[in-house]
């Protein structure tokens, strides 16, 4: 049984503006909540089936509350059609602000709306070991929970900065690779030096004007059939394959 | 309006059952409906906004029955949230069976089941040039409501054919590559010939034991991070990226 309080809490906190003032989020499933439980992070509060509990008596110590509830209770709060196993609210940590570092790619995310592309694109940074995610103020909001149920675990892991891009890039000591129709082919690109800022551009109009004029070089993934596009998740999963395979061997 | 006769039959084609009976598929929304209707592909029949109506007057020709609807009756027995365009009834095309050729690549799913990634394989498929896809018959249905939206036009492009894979992969005549975790790195594979099968698994089991026997090559996308597994939409794209790479070194 969840009680009528944390129902409303948590319902509450599927939205941008409560998760802003309270500075929380949930996390749903049972692989999600267990990789969270292990993190460090602070969950203030557990909601989980007693299979779950019984299963993680150690994992459940990191919760502040634990509360036991039938899947059901779970769906009715979350946003999961099906969950037997556990929901936590999250608190949302802070980190140092962004510091441009020689060496390192970072993603820049220029108005990327959907929810689950920008999941998606976490768990890309994940895998290729990019640690930062630079998005404009207008991109989906990182701890929305349809964002954290694509990421997987990788929320946990790469950091999400929200800031002003053409700000950011004006003076950015580190090439500025931007992904456009008509660019340099990622095939054969040749790195100026082992890292720099990807941008990737909304997912209707691509990259922003402002953000266009920060670009210091346009690159694309070569086609070889008839489509049109590439979902932008995907192309940015190419180009971080791209990119780090051509930082092996600069 | 759309009469009761039609609306019932384009509520059941959204059902395999009914599409494999009918043989008859819809496509929703005004790019798709417009790709469809320019494809020579036969098209029962059309409902459409009178805007679209009006915007559209050479291309509403290729329909055989046009009738004038609204948004809503649209939204009524389609499957997107929102559709201020078009409808269309399609017949299921037939094609000649599926033929090895030697210097083509081809992809094999093995029991892919979400139509999400299912469609977003097809449209990777069209950007690499890749014509044919070979499903195991428990792969989600190509001609899903959910597989169409997510394949954008490229339905219309790439050919897919369901079959017994273990049989087909049995006497390939050409090389098997697996997606598997632990195999060659593929950013420096050497490739035998320019051409081949590209084999990907299931989302929650990967490559079935009966289809892997038939794997000549084990391959594996290179990981620089923590996080444990990519989509198989986005790990087909990274694959089909490097194996088009390496064909042009070949």
């Amino acid at each position: 049984m969840i009680s009528t309080k944390w129902a409303k809490q948590i319902k509450s906190l599927q939205l941008k503006k409560y998760r802003k003032t309270e500075q929380q989020f949930i996390v749903e499933g049972e692989k999600a909540v267990l990789e969270v439980l292990a993190s460090g992070w602070q969950v203030p509060a557990l909601f989980a089936t007693e299979r779950f509990l019984q299963q993680h008596p150690a994992a459940i110590q990191a919760a502040q509350l634990v509360q036991a509830c039938s899947p059901d209770d779970l769906v009715k709060v979350g946003t999961f059609n099906s969950n037997d196993a556990a929901l936590a609210v999250v608190t949302i940590p802070s980190w140092p602000a962004f510091q441009t570092t020689p060496g390192q790619w970072a993603l820049v995310l220029d108005s990327i709306n959907d929810p689950g592309n920008l999941g998606t694109i976490i768990r890309i940074a994940d895998w290729y070991g990019i640690q930062h995610i630079l998005c404009s103020a207008d991109t989906a909001d990182c701890f929305n929970p349809k964002v954290i149920a694509a990421a997987k675990g990788s929320f946990l892991r790469v950091k999400l900065h929200y800031l002003d891009l053409p700000q950011l890039l004006a003076k950015p000591h580190l090439p500025v690779y931007g992904a456009y129709l008509g660019g340099e082919n990622v095939h054969q690109l040749a790195l100026s030096e082992p890292g720099g800022f990807i941008v990737l551009g909304n997912e209707a109009n691509g990259i922003s004007q402002q953000v266009g004029h920060c670009i210091s070089r346009k690159i694309t993934i070569p086609a070889y059939g008839d489509a049109e596009s590439l979902n932008v998740g995907i192309a940015a999963a190419i180009i971080c394959d791209n990119l780090k395979r051509l930082t092996a061997h600069y």
